[in-house]
């Protein structure tokens, strides 16, 4: 419960947070920035669709009564498997393939030497792993001290904790949103909510079977699944034009607002 | 309930019929129309987003019985004062620091002296309130006469009352469009539905804290949620390309018209 | 039933599968295809607005549970008449007064004598009824062979019909996307799903009155309404900026796996 929470919660305070301050922090020193449009819009559908596939479990299960609990586990596994290929075929795509589609957001690798692929990957499951287990204990011990200061879970959940986890990455987004790099600031907002639905989340769901108590589906508290088509989708939205000034940023950062708010009033016992 | 009605057909009809009639009546004129392709997605956004926002209570509110009546109406009274700042942003945006976004549909108020922002911000808080006083007044006139006519009270709400509510605005939308100058058609139609979104309902949120009998949510009929998503995603969606020709038009009152019928054969108990 | 799934069956498998495959087989073969954006937004909005048209009826099913089968039946009979009638205006925008919006996808008929639009109507109406009749009994034969393999009647409806039903389609898709043609490509997916949308199911609708055992609505398992506005909303998202790369199919198509997966573990009772 927990980690699914954290799970939608990443997905929406990187898409919705970090996109929006990037936004709004880049234009109050910049009048209109501009940013690759193209690689943009590809990463912004490479996480629109990804997030649909991790919600179709939780839509059948909503849509139709009829389909137990065995089904949902059987669907869970299947597309924890396909959304793992095609992160793999992804990074295939981004980093071997064609890798100046994501433009000038590479930039800033340049003079690094590339990782060997197999190593890449090693480690990147490696920190995975760690990472979550050690946000387990993390959750826990935030969402203790959170419920002393009469802060509801689902807020702790999906908001305080996802702003802490992702604190590293907001600081080089907003860096690069103040350098007028915009590109950077998109390129690592909608690239980390990418890489947790279609990386971090299925490999939970795999790693489940071997280490879990129980295994873990990906169906979704309902409230959790609007948020996140919502926040992917204003994403999409917003990043089509390839240009942003700073009201674009206060936009999405009402929807964030208005998202916090919810679950922050949202009585305990509803989630 | 009148009122919330009011506001759902408002945004509704102004979304699909101003900007379709304006799209065909244009298009039936002149082969095909160009307009300023960032401010019509800008406002489009916009829209889009002010939209998602004013239906969260409703989204939270159907997902999730055990949210309360309380809950609602806290989560109603964050978001109006959250919506209303939105709307002030947007204002400074729009006629101080960002003229220029909003390009062509400016053009009409050119050679006017712009009013002072004070005198402005309260001329509009005078006549919202006023609005929202005939308006009430007005709609159950016409509720009678057209319960009289044999039409559902849900068609009254959402069709007949913003028809006429706005038709001011559509004389100019349509004129704009037959003089081929379509970014001020775009303007008024996508404009004052966001006025709705943004200022309007938070407003009468407010003031019902002070005249009204009772506090008025935002929780809104799911039909009517529906609706105003799809009307909203529809002007995002028509919008995006910077030209027209008549037969969008066609397909943006499409959409229209199947919701005026819907509303129009919905038996009336069912609202 | 059977019909109701072919339907729905057709325009997700002719969204997503058709043009998924075009992306990657194009792709496979030229590194990055371009094609014209303005025809295939414009195909693209005329498939998604038609999908919601169509799916209005469910929607305020599902959303009023007071809206009674009377009402259903009665709207979905306003609406099939709505949809044809858009589609007649569709095929005399396209046809007559702006042939050249759908630009590159037409180049295919150069040399070909457009034939008189009377006998064009007449022979599309009767392949229809035709094919309505056929594929009637086509479905149930496959049905019998396929749950004999195993396959629950969804996964049948909705994939191996719809498959095999758009078989020669498929191969000029293809054929178009190798050639480095992509307009064709996503000219014949989005229009083969447009042309169910706006006329094979409102003539289906229409004909149950005259030949039918009961009178067809336009209602649809939740589920479905759920698969067709994802098929057309990212069918809708890819096509925007006009240009593709393997990776864009791989995403597509996933969607169409996810799609299919969980038709295929549905329990039988469950649709």
């Amino acid at each position: 419960m927990l980690v699914k929470a954290s799970i939608a919660g990443a997905i929406v305070t990187n898409t919705l947070f970090m996109l929006g301050a990037s936004f709004l922090l880049g234009g109050l020193k910049h009048r209109v920035q501009e940013y690759n449009r193209g690689s943009a819009r590809l990463q912004a559908a490479l996480l629109f669709l990804a997030t649909i596939a991790l919600l179709i479990p939780s839509a059948v299960a909503e849509a139709d009564s009829a389909a137990g609990a065995a089904f949902t586990q059987k669907l869970s596994l299947g597309l924890a498997v396909l959304l793992i290929v095609t992160y793999g075929l992804g990074m295939l795509f981004s980093l071997k393939t064609h890798r100046e589609f994501f433009g000038a957001a590479e930039h800033a690798d340049a003079g690094e030497t590339p990782w060997p692929l197999g190593l890449a990957l090693a480690t990147l499951a490696g920190v995975t792993v760690l990472v979550a287990l050690v946000s387990e204990v993390f959750v826990e011990s935030v969402q203790e001290a959170a419920v002393a200061f009469g802060m509801t879970p689902a807020f702790v959940g999906f908001i305080v904790v996802a702003l802490v986890g992702a604190a590293a990455e907001m600081a080089s987004a907003f860096s690069g949103a103040r350098k007028n790099r915009l590109d950077l600031s998109v390129g690592i907002a909608l690239g980390s909510a990418s890489q947790i639905a279609l990386f971090v989340a299925p490999v939970l769901v795999l790693l489940s079977y071997v280490m879990g108590p129980s295994p873990m589906t990906l169906q979704f508290w309902p409230g959790a699944v609007v948020m996140m088509l919502i926040a992917t989708l204003t994403a999409t939205l917003v990043t089509g034009s390839g240009r942003s000034a700073w009201f674009v940023g206060v936009l999405v950062l009402m929807v964030y607002l208005v998202f916090a708010m919810t679950l922050y009033l949202l009585p305990p016992g509803a989630e």
